[in-house]
């Protein structure tokens, strides 16, 4: 592959974000975000992106007095499902934006050969290409936000599957007569430990009983509560907020044992808002996969927070466009 | 890899099965199988895997006269645990020769190079190999019988995970607060549709009062009904066992759709004795799948009955043996 670096752009729900990153790993020389605002559609959203990726690509060359532009191609991240093979947004519920052909259309706007892979599996390449797994022979990573998303990478090859949907583990079922699920289904993993779950449940606790600080965080307003409310409200010593993190986290242990008992890895990296919980989280989880697991399975994986809890999805979003040429 | 023959080795909770298989691929030139009377422990068992391995090659070089012997080595497969790096047996509930050397005691015997793994492997194997997964892209084999286990091929690489326990799939929990299963935790999937759980489901709704032909075809010791006597009662007509066996194929359902969000594999196969039951199963079972997996994931993927019975696991233990000397 000719160029040192390579632009990576995510694409989320809440935020874009474009970066150039060099294309043999290393940190972002330059890096911009701005709110998504997928409402005003693709094509304002296409424009920003192509001035954000002018500002980082000026600003990286400007790093290199007296060096030609050496941009080898962009690699985009995107919710899905996607198309991979033809570069085209399936359906995302978070953006609206279905049958947009994103990566041509990206690649044209830079004259730059582009990539795309969907947002879980972008961040869960950046864990391993830079962050909490780096280099490890297994690792499986988890996004933990809206929805509930994964990737699996062995021997720095991510598993994509027959359709481009492996690893989704949000809607893994871990109780077949369990709550309802936006998919449909009932018992889903995400249905329980999703943000917007872990926010129902503690309204439902309200709502049976339970005394707690999280109304007083919201000035009483309970729809305005979020997980983040409930991680602010167990760090101000509220034991309601504490019960439903250590839930959680026992909740997501099922789903994370059934992971280590299929994928057996080395590592599983937890991406995204719910990771800041911390030891909080982890202990619990940790125990929680231990009392499930095969114990020869469970032994030799490591359950880790992202060591890149922003830049993971943009990063890995560039070195997905590295292998892709490379493989 | 100098050798016409490989020898393929399975050793079953039931039987062990002897074989001679083209190390190209293709149908055994001989085979032999015999009660595997794991009571007698270990030393008993590889006498006569070794009586019965001469056999095999005996009538195999009597197929082509004037050739010198050409044989390869030896594939073994076992149920697991095991430790595959130093061929030995960890824990095996079915067999009970815990710590036993079982690779190199076999090699040593034969004088010939041996590869161990597990059973659910090596029967995954031998359907991508010979059987009805030919060369597929990405397959998962799933083993029904007195557990369950399984199997992941992509490109034609067997995953094996960090500790040799990928695919156990058996303990994969559908409902956290469901059936108490033998490993100690709720709601696996192995609580439900093994055969040992299906025959106790029976049992349980007879109990509860369905009337049913079972009791009649075990001349009315209710504790000798297994799996088998269910499909048996079904093929007479008996209306209670076929609502045992839709629960069935709906509860397995529920795990193949957790492997499909996950693996997003062409071709899930159900190797063993619950694939018997034929369309009776997969009918219900596809329509399981179906109504809960990805659609695009779902589409993708083909969940058909073994071709090989009762050889895929011999036959796979050789492929494996092949493949791992090729890689």
């Amino acid at each position: 592959m000719k160029g040192r670096w390579v632009l990576g752009v995510d694409i989320g729900g809440t935020n874009l974000v474009v970066a150039a990153v060099p294309a043999t790993g290393g940190r972002p020389s330059s890096i911009r975000s701005e709110p998504t605002r997928a409402e005003r559609g693709p094509e304002d959203a296409l424009e920003r992106i192509g001035a954000m990726a002018n500002a980082v690509i000026e600003e990286t060359l400007a790093l290199e007095v007296g060096q030609a532009a050496d941009f080898a191609g962009v690699g985009i991240g995107c919710p899905g499902p996607l198309d991979l093979e033809e570069g085209v947004i399936v359906t995302t519920p978070n953006l609206g934006w279905d049958g947009f052909p994103i990566r041509n259309r990206i690649a044209d706007a830079l004259q730059l050969p582009a990539s795309l892979d969907n947002d879980a599996n972008c961040a869960t390449f950046g864990e391993w290409w830079q962050g909490a797994g780096q280099g490890v022979a297994s690792l499986v990573g988890v996004t933990l936000g809206t929805g509930i998303g994964g990737g699996y990478i062995e021997r720095g090859r991510l598993m994509r599957g027959a359709s481009g949907s492996a690893l989704e583990i949000g809607h893994m079922t871990i109780n077949f007569a369990g709550r309802s699920c936006g998919c449909g289904n009932r018992g889903c993993l995400e249905a329980y430990t999703s943000g917007p779950s872990i926010a129902a449940r503690a309204r439902e606790g309200l709502a049976a009983g339970r005394s707690s600080l999280l109304p007083d965080l919201v000035d009483g307003e309970v729809s305005r509560i979020t997980a983040e409310t409930v991680y602010d409200a167990l760090i101000q010593g509220d034991d309601f907020s504490a019960d439903l993190i250590r839930e959680t986290a026992d909740l997501l242990g099922i789903g994370l044992a059934n992971v280590v008992n299929l994928f057996n890895p080395q590592v599983i990296v937890l991406v995204g808002g719910v990771a800041r919980a911390g030891e909080h989280l982890f202990a619990p989880l940790r125990d929680s996969v231990e009392r499930r697991a095969f114990p020869s399975a469970a032994r030799a994986c490591r359950i880790v927070p992202g060591a890149l809890p922003d830049t993971a999805g943009v990063i890995g979003a560039a070195g997905v466009f590295v292998i892709d040429r490379v493989a």
